[in-house]
């Protein structure tokens, strides 16, 4: 198959990059700002604005302005994020036979 | 959750590495040689290199080798690996439909 054409490929062009997928597991529980984002996943900073950046511009994450004062930014699931609910679930249930295999 | 509690978490500080998940689909087709590796996931030799270590390591991957001449060495999925098979296939099929949008 060519690289291009295939859809794991393709996907993980996006979802393989360092932290994306926690970024992306995070969100499906709940829309978050940055500060709790970053104590979440993790990542540094640097990195999570990147993956958040990047998740945004694959039209996986949105943020969300509210027009308070100070100004806050929330950052949630579009219906594309959302739909990656499943792939976490059975990478979930793979992890936990997996782990339990290593014990 | 703790982080080292996460199944996902866990399984992403194997799968998570550049090209391992690549290396897993291409192995749930058939067993392969490195050079035949190398070409279908298109990672640079030391780059394949690490990350089949890994999965091995991981119990994910087991190297057969062959008592011939010149020796033959291939790759294939353990119990553990073969069962990624449904977490790509929700891969596949939410990448499909995410590349729908895209186009």
């Amino acid at each position: 198959m060519m690289s291009s054409e295939c859809p794991i490929e393709r996907a993980l062009g996006v979802l393989g990059r360092r932290g994306a997928l926690l970024v992306v597991r995070d969100l499906l529980e709940s829309c978050r700002r940055f500060g709790e984002l970053q104590r979440s996943t993790g990542l540094p900073p640097h990195t999570l604005s990147r993956r958040v950046k990047e998740l945004e511009v694959a039209g996986l994450v949105s943020r969300v302005h509210y027009g308070e004062i100070p100004p806050r930014v929330e950052y949630s699931l579009t219906a594309s994020g959302e739909a990656l609910g499943p792939v976490l679930d059975e990478l979930a249930s793979w992890g936990e036979q997996w782990l339990a295999t290593r014990a």
